[in-house]
C-alpha cells in the first residue's frame, strides 16, 4: 500500500487506529481453545469487530513463533484474512547486515505479504536500507520506543542529539515519507514534538496508548500533522478489553471509541 | 550448555569454531535442491563435515524464515540434528519490549531448544533482561558489529564513549559471564582490543571472519582471555568453499583449516 491510499484511508474512515494483534494462548477466551486454529479464530473476529474502525493490524511476530510451526500456519491465515485496504504492519524488528536483511525483506514483503516491517536500526544504514526496495513496501525504524528500557540507549546524546534523532537524521538520506515510517513512543509528549520537527511529514507508528499508559489527546497535540502523519497502535487495551465469550464486541466498543476520539480530531485538519 | 561446558568442549577439540548455517537456496549444490528438504539435507552434510572440528553452530533465521512454514520445519530439523555438545546459537537478533522479548525468550529457548540467541539492544533493559533468566541458556547481545553500517550509530560517543561502550556496560549490569556474551565484529583489532578490556572474562561471538574479511590471527591476539573466550564464526567460507557435489570435503577442509590455527593457539594459554 502506498503513502496515498494509506492517507485516503484514514480520511475515509476517520480512523488512524492500528490494531495489535498479539493473540496469547493464556489470554484468548477459553471457548477458542477448542478450535482447530484458536490463534487464527481469535484474530479472525478481531478483524470482523474492527476492520471498519481501523486502517491497519500489527501483528506481533512474538506471539506467532513460539507456538512453531502452527503459530506460522496462524499467522498466514491472519495476513490473508486481513482486508486489502488495511496496512499490515508485520511487527517483527529485524535488522541484520545487508545480505541477511535481504532475506528478512524477502521474507514479510514477499514470503508473506506484509506492507510493512518494523526494523531495528542498531546496526546501521546496511540493516535498513534493504527494507527500502520494495515497491509499495514500508520499513517502520524504531526511532524512541515507549518501553521502560528506551531511555538506557535511545537517550544518550552524541554531539549534543539523542541517538533517536541520530537515526533519524540518518534514515531520512535513506529512504523518504514514501517507504519509511518511525516508530515512536506515546509516553512522552514533548519528545513526540521533537520527533514531529525531525521529521515533518513522516508517518510515526505509535504504541504506547493504552495499556502502556500513553494519551491519545497528547499524540495528536503534538504528533499530528495535515495529513494525519499518525497510526496509532493499540494492543491489549483492545484485544483483551473482554475476555468473555463476548470478547469481539468488546474489542469493537473499545475500538469505536479510539475512533470516534480520532475522527474528532481528523475534522480539524 | 553452561559456560564450564562450552570452555571444556573448546580445550577438548582444540577449537573455538563456530559455523554459520546460513543455507541459501540459490547457492547450495544443484543436486540437493531434487531432495525433500533440500536445505535441511544441506545443513545435515555440513554437520556431519564439521561436528568434530567446532563448539557450536549459529543458523542464521533469515535463510529459515524466508522459505515459510518450510524453512522453520528445516530449521527444527537441523536444531535436532546438531550433536548435544554443540552449542546452538538461534541468529535473530530479537529484541522487544519486557512482555514480548519473554514470548521470544520461549520460542528459542522452549520451542526450538536452541542455548542461545542472538539480541539487539537498542530498546535498552527490558528487551535484554527476559532472556537471562533461562538456566543454561545465553544472550548473545549486539556490541559492536562487523557490517558497513556498524559505524553509523554504534561508535556515536555519548559522555565520550561509544555507544556500543555504553551497551556493553550497561548489560553487565543486567547480565553476567555465565548467561550472556557480545557480538563484537572481527575487523577491527583495536576495538576487539576495547572490547576484551570493557569485558574481560565475557564470551564474544566474532562474526567477520572470512568473508567479511577479518582476521584470525588478529581477533585472537587482541581477543583471546585464560579460558579462550571466543567463539570465531565462519559460514560463507566454510558452507560455500566448494559447491560442487563434494562440497561437504570442501567445508571440511576449511573447517580443517581454521580448526588447525585454532589448536595452535590454544596451546599458548
Amino acid at each position: 500500500m502506498n503513502r496515498k491510499a494509506l492517507i485516503d484511508q484514514i480520511f475515509k474512515k476517520k480512523s488512524f487506529l492500528c490494531v495489535g494483534l498479539d493473540p496469547d494462548l493464556n489470554k484468548i477466551p477459553k471457548h477458542l481453545l477448542e478450535t482447530s486454529d484458536p490463534i487464527f479464530e481469535f484474530n479472525k473476529a478481531i478483524i470482523d469487530a474492527t476492520s471498519d474502525l481501523c486502517v491497519a493490524y500489527k501483528p506481533n511476530l512474538a506471539f506467532y513463533e513460539c507456538l512453531g510451526i502452527s503459530g506460522w500456519k496462524s499467522f498466514q491465515k491472519t495476513i490473508d484474512y486481513i482486508p486489502k485496504e488495511c496496512l499490515i504492519i508485520a511487527d517483527a524488528k529485524r535488522g541484520d547486515i545487508g545480505n541477511t536483511s535481504l532475506y528478512y525483506a524477502k521474507t514479510f514483503f514477499e514470503t508473506y505479504s506484509c506492507d510493512a516491517l518494523t526494523i531495528t536500526p542498531y546496526m546501521g544504514s546496511d540493516s535498513v536500507k534493504p527494507f527500502l526496495t520494495h515497491e509499495n513496501k514500508w520499513a517502520v525504524v524504531l526511532a524512541m520506543t515507549s518501553n521502560e528500557g528506551a531511555r538506557d540507549f535511545q537517550f544518550l546524546e552524541a554531539n549534543n542529539v539523542p541517538i533517536f534523532e541520530a537515526v533519524v537524521e540518518k534514515c531520512k538520506e535513506w529512504g523518504s515519507e514514501e517507504n519509511m515510517m518511525f516508530v515512536v513512543g506515546a509516553t512522552r509528549s514533548e519528545d513526540i514534538a521533537k520527533m514531529r520537527k525531525l521529521a515533518p511529514n513522516h508517518f510515526f507508528l505509535v504504541p504506547g496508548v493504552g495499556a502502556q499508559g500513553g494519551s491519545l489527546k497528547e499524540v495528536v497535540a503534538y504528533g499530528i500533522n495535515k495529513e494525519c502523519g499518525l497510526l496509532v497502535n493499540s494492543s491489549r487495551a483492545i484485544i483483551y478489553a473482554d475476555q468473555s465469550e463476548n470478547f469481539a464486541f468488546g474489542a469493537k466498543k473499545e475500538a469505536l471509541k479510539i475512533q470516534t476520539e480520532m475522527g474528532e480530531y481528523l475534522k480539524r485538519l
